[in-house]
């Protein structure tokens, strides 16, 4: 029987799982991410985790199929991937670099977001579709393109950067990107509890935010769903704008289906409420049945994403040695 | 020596092409489109003018390769056109019933602007390319993405319609297809002529476009090239509409090429010397150097990309009868 390592590298952790053929997570390790310029310690602490998974459930390095690593940063058709900001790695072709530290080939790498809508597609909310957009609503919103099992990479490794897309081109703050006006600005956790803050800030409504010692975009959504009406209004424009977006991106790609992740989507039904109806007023009325359904993985996507990179032959720049 | 059929059927005039191999187009024809519910008239002009062909070049039916055809409607991956609204007819297996009709097969249709981006895919401006968007900038703005060869259908076959992308969310007009604020408003030449048009109205400036008995898109952009104010007012804003558009459909499939084609294209270097800021302006630092580029087949991207249809297997739902 098949088995992978699937390696999701945060900014701030390492997720590794030992994960089986048919997607089951066997073992579940978790390591600090040790910043610096260099990946190499980083890839060392990752080789020692391996081998103590490896001697404990008494396998050899010959009986792992291949890695996946998930990267927080932009990755290109050639295995390159083109630095992280979270962790200080510039450009490198880690694929390559991993295999040497680690010993296990082929090692397989792709961008966070890309490798989460992977495992979403093989093993989660996209099983069964042909091809799948996920958009991931968290502290930014992130996304990727899936057609037929494969990662759309794109020409500079920004396919399904929905986040980034211009939804206002009148916005005067700039976002995280540099940019004005991207969906990220409105979408993202970060979005929603500033313009709850604005709101607050502008008026004297009476609104069960108005005390929060630390708000959340969990909190907004929380009161919104209470029948908070300056909740409500901070939800219900942050619908509209992923409407647009997602409806943009259909007259581009058209996916069978949508996949909601992220932290925000745990709103779950409430959210997909209020994103269908936003959808839907952007679209030609042939498209207004398209399956918009949550997220089904968590946490896990990434991990199991990773493994699906070499069970699928996505990012493959380090080829299995004998 | 393989020859195709390449026909592409508009809502006043069919052109039809006897294409070779090598993209070579030996002997034209057009003929007025018949309006009216039912397709089959129209199919038996086709027949009879490819009967005329035929015997002219003394060619047998079993000469020829297969038939592409354009079709000015949506098409989804099953062959099936899902109305015409410029003829009048309704959902149809078009290719099933033209090869019943015409008696060659197999018979591969497509939306006429996918079929379009295909011909400069294969024979155009896109060759060369991995990926291609091609937008056209006519009395619309239509548009396609050609991947690897294959048109990207999309799940309802709206793949490419980057026209009805969303790029003024406070837009209070409406465009031809129902939504408002869509790219077609301000980029299309319909969409320059009435800027220009509104712009005169509320001002009294002075315009070398004040007195123009009918004024085209093409007038407008020549006065701006001409250094026309007022002209060149019009012109930026639909550049900078047109890079946002090109931005986001960037975020979503990144193609290596876009090609800009249709009848405002003529205005050549000008626009893309206008085109190519505005898009930078929106996208990643490392996506700037993307090659947009002008299409190069004009009026014939329909007719030869209908014979690409043929030749990359695409949208081939009737097949090859021995």
């Amino acid at each position: 029987m098949s088995h992978y390592f699937g390696i999701d590298i945060g900014g701030t952790t390492i997720k590794i799982g030992l994960v089986s053929e048919g997607g089951e997570i066997g073992v579940r390790r978790e390591l600090p991410t040790r910043k610096g310029a260099d990946p190499t310690p980083v890839l060392q602490d990752i080789r020692m985790t391996l081998e103590e998974i490896l001697a404990e459930e008494g396998l050899e390095r010959a009986d792992i199929s291949g890695i996946g690593m998930a990267v927080p940063g932009p990755v290109t058709d050639d295995g390159i991937l083109h630095g992280t900001v979270n962790i200080g790695w510039g450009d490198v072709a880690l694929g390559q670099l991993a295999q040497k530290v680690i010993g296990i080939s082929p090692v397989c790498i792709g961008n966070d977001a890309r490798v989460a809508a992977l495992g979403e597609a093989v093993y989660g909310a996209g099983r069964g579709a042909n091809s799948m957009l996920m958009v991931t609503l968290g502290t930014g919103v992130g996304g990727g393109i899936i057609q037929n099992g494969q990662i759309l990479m794109g020409e500079s490794g920004v396919a399904g950067e929905i986040g980034h897309m211009t939804i206002d081109p009148y916005e005067t703050e700039s976002c995280g990107c540099g940019k004005k006006g991207c969906l990220e600005q409105y979408a993202s956790a970060t979005g929603v509890v500033q313009r709850a803050k604005r709101l607050l800030q502008e008026g004297d409504e009476a609104s069960s935010l108005r005390h929060l010692p630390r708000m959340s975009a969990e909190d907004v959504w929380a009161a919104a769903r209470g029948g908070d009406v300056l909740a409500m209004q901070v939800v219900d424009f942050a619908a509209e704008r992923l409407g647009i977006a997602l409806a943009n991106a259909g007259y581009i790609v058209d996916t069978e289906r949508i996949v909601i992740g992220g932290g925000m989507s745990r709103a779950g039904d409430f959210l997909l409420n209020k994103i269908c109806p936003a959808y839907q007023k952007q679209v030609f009325p042939h498209c207004r049945n398209k399956e918009i359904v949550l997220a089904a993985l968590g946490n896990d996507a990434g991990v199991l994403g990773a493994a699906a990179l070499v069970q699928k032959g996505n990012g493959k720049h380090s080829e299995k040695v004998e």
